[in-house]
């Protein structure tokens, strides 16, 4: 079979050696017996799971003592309802929320943001990272919500070493669903992360939540409580029966990022990797890449051919030679590789040779 | 090792022949080159593993063409909110919501439900079902909330057939999470039907919903998007990323239940286990299971010992056999077996066989 180099944006490629572990422990679990899958989430056997993927997490993000991590369900996209719905019980009716607009995934949280709350769009901008200098804010604002990588569009957010400098007038809350783990951050920085696991964590069906403990308890009368952070935080997430399988190839993602150097091994990696895509796509005008420099996704590379009545011979092309997944999204159209932790950087190269091929150099 | 029964509550066994078929395609699905966990929800190979799970269920459970099937996450408790922020976008504001209350399940929902509408109990006990003459229903209630099969209390229904007798006056809502697919009901006598899928359906992360399609479109504005029923259905339970890799395994525990005989077959056996477990209980006085005998559980058997002074050494001798999680849910304490599809008789035995030598009988 040929080598196969998944490049799907999400749910996407996991560390074969998570993988080859999960397929040994499926029928029985550090000789307990049962599978994962079959154990009571308040049993020894899985809380030890739970607590060493809570901790690894906690170390590779070097998260505070002052935030709790949660593991929920629902998705990135839930939070675009949850965040408002947990963090405006206590501000006054049409309370603001500042959003900085960079693509499909801003847009997403705007739209259902404004089912609770005012929104103000404080900077926009689909090809860059607008600068703080021009942000328009709300004074008095709720919070200033970020996606700090837009899977879609591919712009992520990239100075103060990756993060936006801390303010003690704004409350940040980022979506970093598709570069967590990536690059080193500060999450003092933030009021709240929040992360759907599918892209850089694990499988899908596990939604990663960092949130600052004085944030606890705001909720609106209207949130449902198996969504309620202060009752998932005070419930070490286990108010609702959590997913616990896909909580345990977490912490085998985890283990894995550990082994590996951790979180700065993680962001060197994901430099080389993308300085080798996106000089391959600079090098003439055959493909297109949109995005400012500055602001172009180490994670997320869309991309365009100059000739578009060719991207279904590219596709094929690719297939032919297991590269997968390459088609972009539907929305903006044209190709996009994703390229996270997991994909080592000989699928990086082999992507490239393809390029150069199919572009006759 | 002895062998293994594991009778637990939820996440719970799981039929072997599907773990260990989980396990050989756990790097590989079907020559694709890539895990379950890996595929984008929206391609080719996760579609088809979706569209066979779906199809399967409605094939198990003889769902109407006019009903919808959700794949959804949050687990049953979620829906406690998730039903009324669905149902009730078109009732007056102060709309009613009656209850049958039978135990901690449904204790739960009341309270949820609270938040949303006013609430009814139209009938209580928790160690029979209240006969349907006895329900004090309010008229023009928006629907009846009743959980079928009561996880901790073993309060499960049992007239006509395993369902209530259908009322047109009625809209009834069914929280089925722990019996689901393990008797024969009729869907069309139900509006909602939800099940987390931790029980007989699949990994914890999973919640299966089955509704009339002339419900959906009824949201409040207040619910999240990513769990709005219609948005939800016209997606194909794909407006948000789905839990995949939960859906896979649901899916290959559809195929066993079909393999070995569906639904009749499950309610077969389930009666067999559950006589055989139950006829141990009531022996003598050793051992006292409090529920009225026409609505014993099939699934989840509560039971105490008469003298609780022995719980922990009847606990450590099971475990000692190999007879795991039997302890009983905290709230009441004593002991449960739960006997999902998944346990085979010779589980119920081989405790059946405990039971009697710790009775000394």
């Amino acid at each position: 079979m040929t080598h196969i180099y998944n490049f799907s944006a999400g749910p996407a490629v996991l560390p074969k050696e998570v993988l080859t572990q999960a397929a040994a422990e499926m029928l029985d679990w550090h000789g307990s017996g049962m599978s994962v899958m079959e154990m009571s989430h308040r049993g020894p056997e899985f809380m030890s799971i739970y607590k060493a993927a809570e901790r690894d997490l906690r170390e590779l993000l070097a998260v505070p003592d002052n935030y709790k991590i949660l593991f929920m369900q629902g998705g990135g996209l839930s939070q675009n309802a949850l965040v408002p719905l947990n963090l405006l019980g206590h501000k006054p009716a049409g309370a603001t929320i500042d959003f900085i607009y960079t693509g499909s995934w801003s847009a997403k949280s705007i739209k259902e943001a404004g089912k609770y709350a005012n929104v103000n769009i404080a900077a926009s901008s689909t090809t860059s990272v607008p600068p703080q200098s021009e942000w328009r804010l709300t004074p008095g604002a709720a919070y200033l919500h970020m996606c700090t990588n837009e899977t879609i569009d591919g712009v992520e957010y990239d100075f103060d070493g990756g993060v936006p400098a801390a303010r003690q007038d704004v409350l940040f809350v980022a979506d970093m669903s598709s570069h967590i783990l990536s690059r080193v951050i500060d999450v003092s920085k933030y009021g709240v992360i929040f992360a759907g696991a599918q892209k850089n964590i694990g499988p899908a069906g596990v939604t990663i939540v960092i949130i600052r403990d004085d944030l606890l308890g705001q909720a609106l009368p209207a949130c449902p409580s198996a969504f309620d952070f202060k009752l998932v935080a005070d419930n070490e997430s286990m108010y609702n029966t959590p997913p616990t399988y896909g909580i345990y190839i977490a912490g085998l993602v985890f283990q894995w990022l550990k082994a590996q150097g951790g979180v700065a091994e993680m962001e060197r990696r994901a430099k080389a990797k993308a300085a080798l895509l996106y000089a391959a796509l600079d090098l003439d005008d055959f493909y297109q890449n949109r995005v400012a420099p500055a602001n172009r996704s180490r994670m997320n590379v869309p991309f365009y051919l100059k000739d578009e009545s060719r991207n279904e011979a590219f596709l094929a092309g690719a297939k032919a030679r297991g590269l997968l997944q390459l088609k972009g999204h539907k929305s903006v159209g044209g190709m996009r590789a994703s390229i996270y932790n997991a994909m080592p950087i000989e699928g990086v190269q082999a992507l490239v040779d393809y390029l150069n091929e199919f572009a006759g150099r």
